[in-house]
């Protein structure tokens, strides 16, 4: 059973990270810790969760850690550095939901998060956590870095066509639509259901703080730079994201050719659906860890991918959950994957 | 020309007046007062308004009303008090669209908007402005308390019968349904997309603001007293009010007798459409001043009412508008209502 | 392990039963039968069961039944009669999510749902499956009859009262919302997403195949007659309902009678929770088995209480598999609610 | 006083049209034409239109056209030829809402549409109605191809970079997201509301009727070929139009030549609203002819441009509407803005 603490359980992200953890049959939640909701029990403070969990939140203090194999962090970026330092010292392993250990250079960061960073020299031992591009380096990872919902929409459509070469990286056009989740539960008055109800808007253009985390690891794991516009919208919906890129193909690439690299970056990844010819829908991976992916060739040459995913799930906690199973040697889809038993 | 003065044109009342005052071939718009917008562009504070009005946001003063006609109030309870009595003093006719003058008793107000009523002496003189069962009193008024949007989709439905002495007054269940809308513009958690979007909830159950509105004119325009249970929910769309009434008919009353009671009160109503036996649809009163009205007589003696407005536009500026007409001597619908011409 | 074969595995209800079954450590999916997709994989025709079941969809036939211990139908009213009859004599247990075998006068069956009953020698067998109302009965069913989504939202709201002799029940007001996934999967014209998009309309007032599944099952479960106005409004909402009851307490009783009821009745029901003083929202039970149930008491004696649930779960799917718990000997609870593990 | 006829009032185009229409202050609707509700009212068939026009139904029959000077065609590609025909034999001026006379070519017409053209001769005559565009032609037309709803946002949106020569045309993304209403009114297994509610998917990729309208166009008017890539999407509202194009602009091009081009282009354009450095939001356009039209220039030369409005307004009806205005000599925005008057 691996014990389990939580720091931010009262946010969005926290609070799916219980719901999938109570399905888990290696996990026990040992200590939610919290802020404005400290000494109430978390089933009071969230009333989905009555009749599920009954554990009152406390406020979080270094020696708590104690017993915990694993901490999870949901704060909102900047907040975390201390608790994860802490962590670390005592031994525990941690996986931050947010985005502070993201990027490796802090100059980078405190341009996009608007804020210094106070743990710089953590940066280095962390791990991004993008599971089926990153296993091995998570296996053994004390400090995991869970990755931003976007950039796992994003990455994990692109990086086969980098990998193998098969798209023009001089010019990579990436549209992609959130659900209002994302942007947690703070009240904000261009959040409020008015503004956001039958409309669309692109925000944060050229300026959005997932960009350089998306410009690192397309480098990282694909092997080589692109120039690329990523372009975030908000969908009048509650979860989910669906990301639309378009590039050109090299002149000799193919159907073929592009069935190959995704089938090899995939073959053994419970969580991604290959949905070529198809075009995949974002109600078909809602409250899932699924990236559903398609693809379209046309004769000019431009490739169009789509790749979807729920931002709560694939995009934050069960990518989490997914990471925390490769790290204590548990099967990747452990209470994460209803699948049929057979005889 | 009704030369127009707006105090709060930045809340969502303020600003569908706006529109629908662009649209009136006999007001002109003179003056927008505002808080946090001035001396910016109206265009600039509501992108939507670009290329349709250009006015700059003033500070009220109450020389500023020079020359005007008429002074639409559409701001938060509490606030518009010491500027609708220097409107008054100023000889200005006022139409409020907020609650302030709406009850008559100031210690009701009090209870029910949790502060004092600091302009009590102007209670007497205020005339409630529901278009189709007070006009009399609205054509020489100078303060016009306009209706709230529940209070005018339960009273436009439910003062007929009683009027008509149909029903049994002892008990009325009231249930209505409000888009977003109606909550206002200001950032609160509860009203982010998240929270509202695909969900339900009741609130403010037997203390809502409307309740004592419903009471006082029931009676006033009915002539007698009933017994109700008004119950407001949250409803995932912006704009609306659905509103179903059941209650018992008195032994002797059958459907002939509810036809006549609907037909007798609003023979004349441009804006009433009687739906019955066909159930009416929200969207089909969406951005028009009509209320929708349908009915339903059971076995056993169990009569449904169903009643449906737009909540800014009958239910806030399409009313105060309809109420300007009668206050000035113009058709009702002048400005709100489009017909066909004949030859 | 149960064996379970499904008859209707196409439809909303039939889709989420897969999903719950599949999460399911008891349970095990035999067979599938379904008509426009024999022959393919159900993960074709549903991507997104694809990578969670791969069996492919046989035509029925009744030696397929062989070797099975229970079979789900979920199949429009009146297409599942024959196959029932079969199951039936072939000793396989059956749980039908359809209305054919709830009403026990074939009369009254023919005169809502506008066909004849087939199969009506059956219907002296069949079980009610209102789990937490039916216990005992449902234990040593053949045949279970799972309840309507609207009649467990309002019989859930309304036995405890009825039952303690709590209310007035000459006149019971019941308006309930309902998501569109109740209307199925069917197209039709009305159903459309610019049709109940931003929109409300109530529907079928009068003649809902449900309203005399809630007079006889209130009738049975309370012990006595009631005389209610069931009206159904359609929400624009994918899942869930969220029902109002509005109704006269008798003179001597008060709000701890009230609570007494709900808690006398529901003491040991882990998928019942009671919010009062709190308003459920609707959101909070959504893809869970829970009914959540609130009310107030005003000073004229009108009780309002609101209960939610999620339509495909609680309300078919759910409710279902909990039956089937309790069938075979398992806890309730198996395989439906997430709970925290403790030392 | 413009006299007017429509064929195919009962879709949403052509029930926009008559809402519009009842506007203007210089159109009479005399004849409205149909088919499966012929001889009722459409107040009966459209209850949104009650008390607004009585007008019944009529079948077509070519005689029927006596004493029209404009017929406006809203039906179902492929239906209005014959009508649109013997209208041009009857002197009556056409507007076709429809696709049916856009492309120039009718064999890539029936690749797109699925079928013959059968009026292949008047291909020639017809006007294409992109009135910001195409002014001129449109003022002395007999028959106007009123445009799709997506080349109106894509072309709105392009045509100025083009003509002027600022982006490369080698590769251009054009991504659009599209509200329910564009689908029509038809029942559709994949239009219900829970299939597209929570959900976003892109469709007809590669073989959307739109592109090769896009492709003549921006030739037609921009004066030479570009290789581009459209992207229709679903969106989860009823109404609206977003576009995103992503292109790299030529290398010695910068922000200011990018402002010069749009103004140039639209300095007399009522309908057009420039929004950069500001980005657009659907809601701001709902119910009007506006196009909003932002764009943001990365450092890699990558240029974005949004563009957004109501398909069924700017995208039909209304743009219908000011190519009427065109044809008959008023101001282009007669009925369709709503202005400020000042004295």
């Amino acid at each position: 059973m691996i014990k389990i603490g939580m720091v931010g359980a009262t946010g969005y992200s926290g609070i799916e990270l219980i719901k999938l953890l109570l399905n888990h049959p290696q996990a026990e939640i040992k200590k939610l810790f919290g802020h404005s909701t400290v000494g109430s029990s978390i089933g009071d403070a969230h009333p989905s969760l009555r009749n599920m969990i009954s554990l009152e939140v406390e406020k979080y203090e270094m020696k708590a850690l104690d017993n915990l194999d694993l901490l999870f962090v949901a704060m909102p970026s900047g907040q975390a550095m201390t608790v994860i330092a802490e962590a670390g010292n005592a031994g525990v392993k941690v996986i931050d939901l947010g985005g502070d250990f993201r990027l490796k250079d802090p100059n980078v960061y405190s341009k996009y998060y608007k804020h210094e960073h106070t743990a710089a020299h953590l940066l280095n031992g962390s791990v991004y956590g993008l599971s089926e591009w990153n296993e091995n380096a998570i296996k053994t990872a004390k400090l995991i870095a869970n990755p931003g919902c976007y950039p796992t929409s994003v990455l994990l459509a692109l990086l086969p066509l980098i990998k193998y070469k098969i798209i023009d990286q001089s010019f990579i056009s990436i549209v992609s639509y959130s659900g209002t989740s994302g942007a947690g539960k703070a009240a904000s008055a261009n959040m409020i259901f008015s503004e956001v109800n039958e409309s669309v808007r692109a925000y944060k253009v050229g300026n959005h703080q997932h960009i350089p985390e998306i410009k690192q690891y397309l480098e990282q794991f694909g092997g080589s730079e692109s120039s690329f516009s990523f372009i975030p919208h908000l969908l009048p919906v509650t979860r989910g994201i669906y990301t639309t890129i378009q590039t050109l193909v090299k002149e000799d690439m193919n159907e073929k050719d592009i069935n190959n690299a995704f089938n090899s970056a995939y073959l053994s990844s419970p969580f991604i659906r290959i949905f070529a010819p198809r075009i995949p829908e974002m109600k078909d991976v809602l409250y899932t860890n699924f990236c559903d992916i398609g693809y379209n060739l046309l004769e000019n040459k431009i490739l169009t991918v789509f790749s979807t995913i729920d931002n709560l799930v694939k995009g934050a906690a069960g990518q989490a959950i997914q990471n925390m199973n490769i790290m204590f040697g548990l099967e990747q889809t452990e209470g994460l994957l209803r699948c049929r038993k057979k005889d």
